[in-house]
């Protein structure tokens, strides 16, 4: 068995990684909120504020990752606590790919600001960027608790994302169509949904890290990343417009 | 020091792991190469075969990550034999988002195959598609040397696929412009092209992690992940919509 000074020399030492985790964790948080509401309120400041916050996203992620590596060196962990360090390390990538994600709704705000606004656009956006948010919320929480069922109820919601994405690329696909000014706004829009879509994704792929955790193994039915998005819908929008 | 037969058994192992990383990155190739073959061509047949091959890269991912884990536990390795086992898993980690991208290439060759073609697009598409497999195909040399210069080399061309990007992000809004009809095509090719650009992102990742590997840091001047995407141009194009 490990001797006890050592276990709680590791247990010291991830505890203090795992804050650094959540922290990141409520940056993320912030970042998607502010970003949602920057387009919304078509606020510049505000995008130009979440663009620079992605850098201490991405700082804390170079930590996170030095502390880990630090962490096995030093520590040499095995069994469940290896598993736990590999665990934060990955939660830590997928946080900061959502940062990423939110930087990027943030700098076509910058843009889209500029252009004419495409009603309602902005804020189904908004609707779809505070349910990946909550998602996002949850699973941190799931993940702290070490808490399976919230895990796979994240997961479940996820589903939901998608079906938001589908409706507004049929929308975006209607309004480019009736008006050739609508289609530079149109295609920013579409890609900040898509994005949003992506987070959903990450955000999933955390919860399947909390179940791995816990029960030793990924989620059976683990849905291929971004799989229920509706190519289906999207060919049939396309070869409506072939007939 | 590490006593003799522990370290060979750790070389011994790495060996076997990066081997399946080698064969991963080499499925990764052919899955861009033949997505782009299966756009320009319109073969639904091969696009099929591209999205079930990623199936099979996913599977290496999984294993490789578990391999690793295994050997962090059993090798208990530290300073730079642990270093390269966290690259072995970051390089793993970057293939398989590549992987992905080129799976949705097909996913979406497959719809597009039912649309009107698009002049010159899907010729420009495979140029790119080819000049981050180039990338990629240079970047899994230099792992294997070790060689930073040619990770170096890598990471410079990255700002020329961000290039033809931004080339093509201007051919389709003036497609899409010209003809309605062009729109639902449009888009799709436009995120075939923007999912490109990221497998270069992914690439210069890995030359990232190389340069990490051998001298022990980061490139200084690492370029935020599409950062040289020019922005500015996507936002002329809207304001000139606006004028």
């Amino acid at each position: 068995m490990i001797d006890q000074h050592i276990a709680s020399a590791f247990d010291r030492d991830l505890e203090e990684i795992q804050a650094h985790v959540m922290k990141m964790g409520g940056l993320v948080e912030d970042s998607i909120r502010e970003g949602a509401r920057s387009l919304k309120m078509r606020d510049e400041e505000l995008a130009e504020k979440v663009r620079k916050a992605d850098k201490q996203i991405d700082a804390l992620d170079t930590k996170i990752q030095e502390e880990c590596a630090r962490l096995l060196a030093l520590r040499q962990p095995i069994a469940s606590d290896l598993r736990t360090v590999l665990t934060v390390m990955r939660v830590a990538a997928n946080l900061e790919r959502v940062g990423d994600y939110a930087k990027n709704m943030a700098k076509r705000t910058t843009v889209l600001v500029h252009m004419q606004p495409i009603d309602g656009a902005s804020g189904a956006i908004k609707r779809m960027a505070k349910e990946v948010r909550l998602m996002l919320s949850d699973v941190l929480d799931a993940y702290i608790r070490r808490d399976v069922d919230l895990a796979q109820d994240v997961r479940h919601r996820d589903i939901e994302v998608d079906q938001m994405y589908n409706a507004l690329f049929r929308e975006f696909l209607t309004f480019m169509m009736e008006d050739p000014r609508n289609i530079s706004s149109c295609m920013h829009l579409h890609f900040i949904a898509k994005n949003i879509e992506r987070m959903g994704d990450h955000v999933t792929s955390i919860a399947d890290q909390v179940i791995y955790l816990v029960t030793g193994e990924m989620p059976e039915e683990a849905r291929p990343k971004g799989n229920s998005v509706n190519y289906n819908l999207e060919a049939q929008m396309g070869l409506e417009r072939e007939t």
